[in-house]
Order: structure tokens, then C-alpha cells, then sequence
């Protein structure tokens, strides 16, 4: 494991309370050889890490050097140089510049012979056909679910349920933190008072910029684009505006005749190529989005065979983006499986 | 293919269209060996049926009988018995009382180790249990996509994308007809005028009780239940109302308050046991379901690991319920090719 933040600790609670179900069910022993932090150094021991033990530590404010076993100060390329497992689990936090280390992560340990699944949008974004070419050359798998509306299903769907349909089309409500002040404002609160209530109830980042300007429903549909529609894009080609113009006032005019303002990211075939754009709309009850309110998100896929379906999200938690990475994990043992 | 009635002849359309991708994309060449149908006679040459000649043929009101090479008077068991396919594929109408004889066809087929695609609710909805088990000690595939909100996933997804979730509770808006006879009485209509209009336009039945009665939706919340949550359930044993008693004066004044009527289906666990249900239900714009009008359709599956998530169906025609036969006989060469 590269990065165990929020999300890594959760998916290391969602092991734990499904080892047993794991070993009855899948015949599967997950064991987590290594982790590596940007803050609290790395453990590398010459055993499974006791992600209990782990957890502990962390939640009593601890370091990894402290007392656990197998701490080294290692960086995360030379922990993947020197680990044999055979799945590394990308957890870094984005960086919507470049998607770096986390590309650099990716390549080496799919060079190392093991299979990637990531919940980081950055490498998806920026390196997307690299990453995956080398991912098919080597018989590997890379998988990342979790990099668009959490576990939900959306690009497993494409690839494991609709076979020989192609997507012409995306459009979605792809960054909670912007729908929650939305929905928020049109209860009459202000942006600054919901950011504030969001990064203390710490599901949003303190530099709102992310989120209000667009940049990660950017990342987000240029991720759409890349895997589903081929874009071969990056999120600064992204027609991009986010919610940071959007009034009180606006948002009051809009809740009096029956609309809301959402942040709407799309992606559609044009002229050869994918033109991709995120920008608040006014959305009507008759549209499925207007519905879609707070942290939950939605996206419709247009297709050739199948028409148009859409997948909503309801009111998520960590342990959804947990589940991305666990689904992710299973996938793969089950094809390893079946070879 | 067992029954050619307008589903077969849409998917035929379907795998003559995209013979080609198949050929090109998956090294898959599928040849239809016999098709039986109830009014027409059935086929059964001893070689590959020319699709395009019998859809022509039944396009100009001819009969397998007339100058189709391969015409035999046998019946579906007797075809199974001749026939060495690979696949069958269950395209005969729901018998709502029973689900045969679709469930001897099925029957049939395994033991004569053929894998089963079917779009019939029938025998998922009285002899599910049966039918998996059988398949599973031949090593078969048993896929049925078609029978919920045609090709869109559901099944596959829960099997294919939502690895170790257990589903607890599922909530749906699964009869298109209903759904469609509720938005235009909103717009005015009534209910006797709407019927004869979907009738007229070859998407409801001519007697329209398995409908406006609530019977179609029973069995696919019958088959929901029986498949993703165990349920070993019947149509019968469904708490069923359908939507006849609503009246035009009820719509409108549901309509006037902002709420429209939706026939819900749903299935939860209670007491050990699940429990299902089908009833008209009032809803306000904040439901997800508010939204999904006409011919639309939703599902909401509630889960211990994912929370709820829903996917919609919008506007669909016979070509998606095409694509979910098409979308399992794909999933069923994958695996075979797979292992």
C-alpha cells in the first residue's frame, strides 16, 4: 500500500472485519506486506503487518518508528523495488498538475510484475493509455474504481456488463463537496459557512480550489473520457468553470422557480474527438439530476446499443471509497482464479 | 432460440448487424442452429439458419413452413433433444401462473449441457433454485439480464461488479406499461385511452391485467428476491396492488400537491424472511423515482458494504431488451474463452 490516509486506513478496517468472510468465501488471504506514508515513514517487515496493530498506533496519534516492526525510511519506489507482493494498492493524494509520484508508483510496480489498483484520479488523467498499455503487455491488471463516485460501479459496469456497447456520451454530478454546497446554499446558508462545515467535518480539503473551481470534477470526466471514450485528454483540456461565481442570490432565484444550480461534468463525441466540459447548470425536477442532492452523485452514460443508463450514488461515506479499492482487490483474485 | 417472437427478431436483427465486430473484436462467430417457435413451426437444417432470409420471410407474413430450408413439426423438447448448440437462448412468453413450460425448456437444455440465456421471468420467479443448482453442478452458465429493466445491468452488475456486497433491501420501478399509463394520466389522459394507445403501439399486451395489475412487476420483484437476497420465493407470495384503482381525480390532485404516482416494487429482509411487495405509492420530487417517467424504469439496491446506489433505464425500446440477451451470450463466450 502507497498512501494510507482516510482512505487507506478504511480499506485496512474493511479487511480486517472480512477476513474471515474472505477465507470461507474466496478461499483468499489478503496479507499487507508493506505500507508507505508521506509523513509517518514506511513498514516494510519480512511478514504480513498487523493492520490492527497498525490502526492502533495511528488513532493513538503514533508514528510507524515508534514501535512497530519493520519500519524502514525507505521512499515509496524503493519499498516497491524491494516488496514482492503481488498487488500494489496506489492511495497518494492527487496532484491535478502532473499526477505525479503517483504515475511513477504505478509504472514501477506494474514493471515489478504486480497487478495496480488505485482510488487516484491523477495517474488516470494524465497517463492513462501508458499506464494501461503496460498494464495489458505485462498480463497485468490495473483497476480504479475508486477514482470516479467512489465503489460505485461505473467503470467495472462498462467493462464487465455492457460488452460490445460503446459509450458516446457522459454526463454527471461527479464532485460531492460542490453538490453539498449547493444543496446547502439553497437552504440559505453561504459557501464559506458550508466549506468551512465540510473541511471540519473533513470530507472536503482546506484549499476549497479543488472543488469549487472544478478541478477534480475536471480530473474526474477527463478520467471518464480517457477509459470509456478514448479521449487520450488531460483535465487542462477541460472546458472547466466551477461553483465559485454562483450567488446567494442566484441560488434563491433559481429554488423560487422550481430549479437548483448543479455542477455538471460531460463528455461527448465531436468531430473525431472528445470534447469535454464542467460548468454549473440550471436543472429542472424533471431531470434525474435535480434529485441528486448533498454528497451523492450521479452519471449518465450514453451508449450505441443500450440507450442511455444512469448510476446514482446515495449519500457515501469513506466506506464507499474503502469498498472501491476492496471491490478492486477481488477482481482481481477472481480472475486469478479462473486462469 | 426457443421463441422468435418480437424479442427474437430484434436480437436477430441485433447479431446480423454486429456479425462483423463479433468477428473481428472477439474471434466470435454466432450461428443460430434451430429456432422453435409456437405458431410458426420451427427450423432445425443442418447447418447455420440464414437469419436475414427468415426475418424477410416473416416480414412479408410468411410462415417457417413455406420455403425456409430446415422445417420440422417438432416441439421445443424435441428440438433441445436434436439439437448440439452451445447455447439456448428462452424467448418464450411469460406463463405468470407457472413459468413453464419455459422451466422444462431450461431443464432441458442443461442436461443436455447447453449454457442458458432466457428474458423469461418465468422460470426465474418458480424455480430459481433449481435451475442455478443445476447449472452450477453441470458447470453451465445460467444468464437471465433480460428479465428485470431489459438489457440495463442488474444481475450482472450485483455478480460482476459488486463483489462480497450482500444485498439487503431493493426498490424499484420495474412495469414500464404502469409507468407510462401513470404519466399520461397526469397529462390528462385516462387510463383506458393510454392502454389502447400502448397497445396500438406494440408495448403492452392486448388483455393488460398482468400489467395494471401489478402481476409483471410481482414477478420481477419475485425474481430480484429470489436471485440477489435468497428468497425462494413465488409470484403469489408478493403483496401485490396494481395500479387499476387509481383514478384520473386522484392524479390530478397528486398532481396539483407536486407528488406524482409511482408503482413501487420492493423486497427487504425481515424477521429472517423477505418480504415483497408491489403498490402504488405517492412521491415528491426529492425521490430519485419522481423523475423517471413514461417508459423509464429504476432500481434501488440497498447494501451492507456499498450503501444504496440506483441505476435508471430511460426510454428504452425492444433493442435494449435485445441487448440483454446479446449481453449474456458475450459474457458467456468471454468465460469460455477464458478458462
Amino acid at each position: 500500500m502507497i498512501g494510507f490516509g482516510n482512505v487507506g486506513q478504511a480499506f485496512a478496517k474493511l479487511l480486517i472485519s472480512r477476513r474471515g468472510w474472505l477465507r470461507e468465501t474466496y478461499g483468499l488471504e489478503v496479507e499487507v506486506l508493506a505500507i508507505s506514508t508521506r509523513t509517518r515513514g514506511s513498514l516494510l517487515p519480512n511478514m504480513a503487518i498487523d493492520l490492527s496493530q497498525v490502526l492502533g498506533m495511528l488513532e493513538k496519534g503514533g508514528t510507524f518508528r515508534d514501535s512497530l516492526p519493520g519500519y524502514v525510511d525507505l521512499s515509496p519506489i524503493e519499498i516497491l523495488e524491494a516488496c514482492d507482493a503481488n498487488v500494489m494498492v496506489e492511495l497518494t493524494t492527487l496532484n491535478i498538475g502532473s499526477g505525479q509520484p503517483a504515475i511513477d508508483h504505478i509504472r514501477k510496480a506494474l514493471s515489478r510484475g504486480m497487478h495496480v489498483v488505485t482510488a487516484n484520479k491523477g495517474p488516470l488523467a494524465y497517463a492513462y493509455d501508458e499506464l494501461s498499455s503496460l498494464a495489458r503487455s505485462r498480463g497485468l491488471q490495473f483497476r480504479f474504481e475508486g477514482t470516479v463516485m467512489d465503489g460505485t460501479p461505473v467503470f467495472n459496469l462498462v467493462e464487465r456488463t455492457l460488452p460490445g456497447c460503446e459509450v458516446e456520451g457522459v454526463r454527471g454530478l461527479l464532485n460531492s463537496t460542490s453538490n453539498y454546497v449547493l444543496t446547502e446554499m439553497s437552504r440559505g446558508k453561504s459557501m464559506e459557512d458550508v466549506l468551512s462545515d465540510a473541511v471540519r467535518l473533513g470530507f472536503a480539503e482546506a484549499d476549497p480550489s479543488l472543488d469549487v473551481d472544478g478541478w477534480d470534477a475536471a480530473a474526474k470526466i477527463t478520467v471518464l473520457a480517457n477509459v470509456l471514450m478514448g479521449a487520450g485528454s488531460t483535465p487542462n483540456e477541460v472546458d472547466r468553470a466551477g461553483i465559485r461565481g454562483i450567488d446567494p442570490e442566484s441560488v434563491r432565484k433559481a429554488a423560487a422557480s422550481g430549479m437548483k444550480y448543479k455542477l455538471v461534468a460531460s463528455a461527448e463525441k465531436a468531430e473525431g474527438d472528445v470534447r469535454t466540459c464542467v460548468r454549473p447548470e440550471l436543472v429542472g425536477p424533471e431531470d434525474l439530476f435535480w434529485s441528486v442532492d448533498g454528497r451523492s452523485s450521479a452519471i449518465t452514460l450514453k451508449t450505441d446499443l443500450m440507450g442511455e443508463i444512469s448510476v446514482v450514488e446515495h449519500d457515501p461515506s469513506i466506506m464507499q471509497t474503502a469498498y472501491a479499492i476492496y471491490s478492486d482487490l477481488l477482481l482481481i483474485a477472481e480472475s486469478l482464479k479462473a486462469f
